[in-house]
């Protein structure tokens, strides 16, 4: 037991950049989709900016409620494109990040952090262009007194991530994809995106999902009926 | 019993567009006010865009839980200025709506969307200028199995909405009013506007409210004292 | 007991000006901790605006659930550079403020309001460049039927507030800090934005908290282990 | 407008005590289930007492937020047999209800209180045996400042209830039955208990749901593999 | 700054334990009343067992989130008849007490523990008679890192609590009397009751409140009007 | 992908009776202590009886919001001492689970259902001696359209659980423990107990906390200091 407490695995496989960056370009809610409406985690999840949509691997944190000493150790872990995601082992929602932690993520090549927990120095982070996803805004700071884990499986906001997952996150919120899944999930998005193009023609010009997808059939077996 | 599941009503008397559009530029809070504090939805519709206002005539749509079957359904019977109204029957903070529905709903004239539940693709409807009023942002698909009604009386976030009712909503809220009240409440609210247009020189002026609305007296008498 | 229901004390000592200022310039995250992690109201205390910081003197009205009339009386009391801090007096997020109100106050010098309830008319605020942070955003008028108190002290959002305290807001929350201890607290704010200039320097150049914090014995010691 | 603000309806058709009586031994979710799934109140709806189930006909309340006047205005007009039901107008979890007001309904043959707000004196009600299904449970007391209704239609935690209707509540929730669809649904409720009790003998005996109901193959078309 | 980090103030002054017993014995509902609707704490603070009625002089601890060390530290300044107040420094759900902390606390004379967070081994505290009012039941542990405070003022949910105050709870929530409150409320809870049960006998024969309490005219000129 | 949806796992590996039986008796909060603070599910996990105390062999199921089909396959799988744990693929406070379903399971062996989501019929439940934790009571019923998996890992309330994993309720919540770690956990716990029954006697006696695991010097060192 306590073999996931106070641990830091310092070697991660990670996916390939180009299918990270094409997860990405597909957003949360295709990536959802195509990988069967598994990974997503839940919508207290929020952006503390808008339009921003991204994709990074996994760098995963196990930190104790209103301890950020694992934040230290994970950014030396870090790698260009990696996303922090940080799990807290008891629901809080302290301020375990702001402006200075994120400097130095961004000068190791993190683009961004996924936190069930607060973070503070908001604006600061928005005008740094750092992208957070927390389950809070908070100015109220941690301590560092009790170690945690870095590179753990982890649940966070009730997704389960690997070190290494594929996180990708917009205004919708954030999916997680496992590393081995990720070639696969980018495909089936791929076609997803493709098939909803030629659909969103089609509805565009005022024709009935109705008809596009030859519904009324089923609906009327189903016991709809018009008055 | 039953009556109301699995029914569309294809015939909706709809407000005069000219009283919508009045009733939109006067704004939530004071249709509020004008039609005696009735009609307001739960606080927790908020709008996933700024600084919309808008009015419609409502398309009410009675939805399982999980289940945007009846959106197809419901955008059939969509008529230029309508604002769609989604009541799912039991609490749910799924997606039900994304930019394609979207797509097709402003093909037909519909101008937003009111639901106490969840929506997708957050970004690209805002882009669109399509107006929601959602209670959560959710990634989370929605299944196609189980019928719901469209155009019958629902409930939505608290509020009783009957189809062809006036929507009025914008960053306050949404606040629905009868379709055979609307001439009564946009004649109050233009008075009340007219009213609140004088005070509103005078506050600025420096006058203070305590003397303008003559309140103390009545202060005194309830027991105000100053020290 | 009652003692301190339906009083207006109107003789408040301010802050210095300045002193209000430099906290204010300071940020909410740096004067919490400055003032050892006291002070922070709840995370559920939101602006209605963004990247909008000020800091002021606090205006303090206890009011009863869904009554704004002492907010009409705290108009009278306000001073250049105050913010008004409303605490009803059982949980509410009716709609205590609006527009007009805000025309009123600002007419008085006022900057801000601080409200655990709800206001409305949220967008002509923003337009007004009127700061709030509220726990709600509601529609839902109030009455005017029984009298609170002004200038007394209240419990907002879970922060004890006297009047005259400094207030300082900003997108990360509220922070209250007791007017004796201004002068010290900015001092102490100055100093520890001091000392993480330096400190952001050396993160932005890729060197580690791990070695400037000097924590990697200490992390050893509390059984930290690298795989 | 404002129809139906400070009005009392003293004459309130009821459903014959004999169905209400047999609504009430069905208990809710057999109710709510042959009703074809409407009329639940939202899950927030929680009894104080346990093991108590109960049906009444609906005296309805609508109040302003923290205001509890109306409850004397409707304790008059309660019959024999008849259930409280009070929405505020605005969310509220104020103790509206005691002990004192308990007792007088008692007196004119009340049984139950639903509210979609709080009640006080919780350990006397159970004592007294006055049943009460509420949103809250806060000693916090209201005002008598403001008129509301009773015996109008309201929306009572997400649910339309008309003066008459017949309420049914046990530690599931509450339900609200149509006085006009009582008998067709106290019927419903006769034959589905029936066909309930049947399969519980064969469920207890061992068979399985997946047999009784003969889903093995419907299963197996929508996806579902053994390993 | 700081100054109430890291103080055990170990002389407190205690009301009469007659004064507490009176208190007690009128509940929270009418000592609320009583001192005019102050004091009360937030409802989400449940007490874990039912039908229990206490009162006592508060103990007060401030605690950093997660970390229960100044619980042994308060134990040692326990009097017979003290309850035990402890507010995190910021929200916390987590289990900071069982049924040993209370083994001890029992030891020194302690009867009950009001806490805005969480405890566990409720089942054990029940049976040792025990009192507890939270906000939260977890198995959760905490740390004993950090140090806080015994006997400073403090706010716990909602609520300022100087040591020395009475603490009223029962199954209606908690409510604060200050110290040098103690003698008028209790006076005044008692003409309370009094006048209550006079009216409690009126009621109970069919008397109307509209009538005892005379609102009639009042109602009507408030604008009520009977259909 | 997709690989997790759809499927019936039927060989489970089980921990050994006694090892889970003496999980039981150690309880949540012990056991939870003995394996590293993990494995606690989220504190909205609640009982809905009172004083049960049980733990038995995870059979999990990954059901669809708002459907209970797999429930009915789960059943078969059921072997005796086995306890049903329902994670729903998104949040969804609906009632899955009945007195029928109850009757179903206890013939096959099964003693409790732990399920991140609602129940009905709780009070035939109790009065059956099912167990029961959940994150809601409700009537609502669900449907019976998709397929999800059983005996597939499922995270529930925030904690994973895989098939055959121990998991262990009572009043204070719900643990899981990993089947291959149960023996060690177990151990631990009983050694855990040893030393509590020891501190009991002393901490009952009035010896302080503070003496026994002296802590007075680390206090000091923290900055404690007593006034």
């Amino acid at each position: 037991m306590g073999a996931d407490t106070g641990i830091v695995r310092q070697s991660v496989e990670r996916a390939d950049p180009a299918l990270i960056a094409r997860l990405g370009a597909a957003g949360v809610a295709t990536v959802h989709e195509a990988q069967g409406r598994r990974g997503l985690m839940a919508a207290r999840m929020r952006p503390i900016q808008q339009d921003l949509g991204i994709a990074g691997s996994a760098l995963t944190i196990s930190a104790p409620p209103g301890d950020n000493w694992m934040i230290h150790v994970a950014i030396e872990q870090l790698r260009e494109g990696d996303i922090m995601v940080l799990a807290p082992t008891a629901p809080c929602d302290m301020g375990y990040f702001g402006d200075l932690l994120a400097t130095s993520a961004m000068a190791r090549g993190c683009r961004a952090l996924v936190i069930d927990a607060g973070v503070r120095d908001t604006r600061d982070l928005r005008a740094m262009g750092f992208g957070v996803w927390s389950s809070a805004v908070s100015a109220q700071g941690t301590v560092k007194e009790t170690v945690g884990s870095v590179n753990v499986p982890v649940v966070c906001a009730g997704a389960l991530v690997n070190p290494g997952d594929v996180i990708v996150a917009d205004d919708d919120g954030v999916c997680v994809v496992a590393r081995t899944d990720a070639a696969a999930v980018a495909e089936a998005a791929r076609v997803r995106l493709e098939a909803e193009e030629a659909k969103r023609r089609r509805l565009a010009s005022g024709e009935l999902g109705l008809d596009i997808y030859d519904m009324r059939g089923r609906l009327a077996e189903r016991g709809l009926r018009y008055e």
